[in-house]
């Protein structure tokens, strides 16, 4: 705690500092909630979701609507963060891929996704399930000063 | 405390509730973080940010970078949720809208929002403005049941 505020309170000049895609895998593995960024008609949209993680990819369910309907074969991003007023410290993660539908895909880490109980962030009957297959997982963590 | 259970614990078909814009607007007014969407290269990315309301517009401070050089004179949308999963009670607001650099800008709701003082989530010097000034503010909320 002190050693945190010590930290906190330093003067050495603030900075980014990459995650390496080993801990932004375990980090996005203790998480449920987070966002997906979607073109609609080319103008970006976010939806906060709940996801599984199985191996590198990020799953998550949904039901017919704006996601599914512009989601699958397109570039989307996923997102989650941190942030610990108290410490200034926080981090985000970023996920780019492109999002396929995986209802009823046979391959390991789909049905693996599937297995994992996720949640939907919105009720009802959500049983569509899609998944971003990642070209890029990055991550970084800041810290305030002052 | 006990009615939210009770709500929460209903057997009544689960629903999103639509929130208006009045409402997200007080919502959006709370908090000071948030995300933001934005195209690179036509491809969706997502960042937190800290930001500042002003009238309808939502304001961040960044410096040169990924944000800069792609949100201006874009579409971009922006996204505040919350979910307690306690009550099973959530919602988020997306803002939709075009981005502007306003660091230099006179018009009120750019000075307004340069007055709050926005602490940005990533260190440094970051002495650039940008606001989205929306098309559509949208909300929802949601329960899970079960």
């Amino acid at each position: 705690m002190i050693r945190t505020s010590a930290m906190d309170a330093s003067d050495k000049p603030a900075g980014l500092e990459p995650i390496n895609e080993q801990e932004c895998l375990y980090l996005l593995g203790l998480r449920r909630l987070g966002r997906v960024a979607l073109n609609v008609d080319g103008r970006p949209q976010v939806f906060p979701v709940n996801y599984a993680l199985s191996g590198r990819v990020v799953a998550f369910r949904t039901a017919p609507g704006t996601k599914l309907a512009n989601a699958p074969m397109s570039h989307v991003a996923f997102e989650i963060d941190d942030y610990d007023s108290t410490t200034g410290v926080g981090w985000s993660i970023m996920v780019k891929g492109v999002a396929y539908e995986i209802t009823e895909a046979l391959d390991h880490d789909s049905v693996e996704a599937r297995r994992q109980l996720v949640q939907p962030v919105a009720p009802g009957q959500r049983d569509r399930w899609v998944a971003i297959r990642p070209d890029e997982i990055t991550g970084r963590r800041f810290r305030h000063h002052g």
